[in-house]
């Protein structure tokens, strides 16, 4: 199943932005990023638990937040998009 | 059905801010601003015909992104978050 994630988190302090990219490294084990902060990630139901595990872990709930969008297996039909399609680094900021 | 509009727009210029401005404003007429750079709509067919149309004409194809997600109509169990959850106002950028 494909699931769309997108973050937020506070990088006003140099704890949030290692979770920036604690973050993005736990997400790109499952998917591609997409934008700044989207990644799309196809993923096992286990797969899954494993990973909202492991991002409930890094995030500080006070100050970050995670959205996550479930298209279920057939989403290829879910998804479109405009502009800038770019495979992207997972540390940097997407420079676009 | 709930479209979830994401977008990165380049603000490296005062055009590129002006364009994340007005995408922000055309998504909020539709819905929620749920994270910074993250919309949940519920529209239409045609809302979104519209909207998509509105989005296409503001944003710069060659240094902007946007991606839509259609969770259908069925989709409050298809979404799921963990951590902040604000009501985000459409002009700032969103100080969590």
């Amino acid at each position: 199943m494909m699931i769309v994630i997108t973050y937020d988190v506070n990088t006003e302090t140099p704890a949030g932005r290692r979770r920036l990219r604690r973050v993005a490294k736990a997400c790109m084990k499952y998917g591609q990023r997409v934008q700044n902060s989207v990644f799309e990630c196809s993923v096992s139901s286990s797969d899954y638990v494993v990973l909202r595990h492991e991002l409930d872990e890094i995030i500080d709930a006070e100050h970050d937040s995670l959205r996550f969008y479930n298209l279920g297996a057939k989403y290829s039909t879910r998804i479109e998009y405009v502009g800038q399609q770019r495979h992207l680094p997972v540390d940097d900021v997407m420079m676009i």
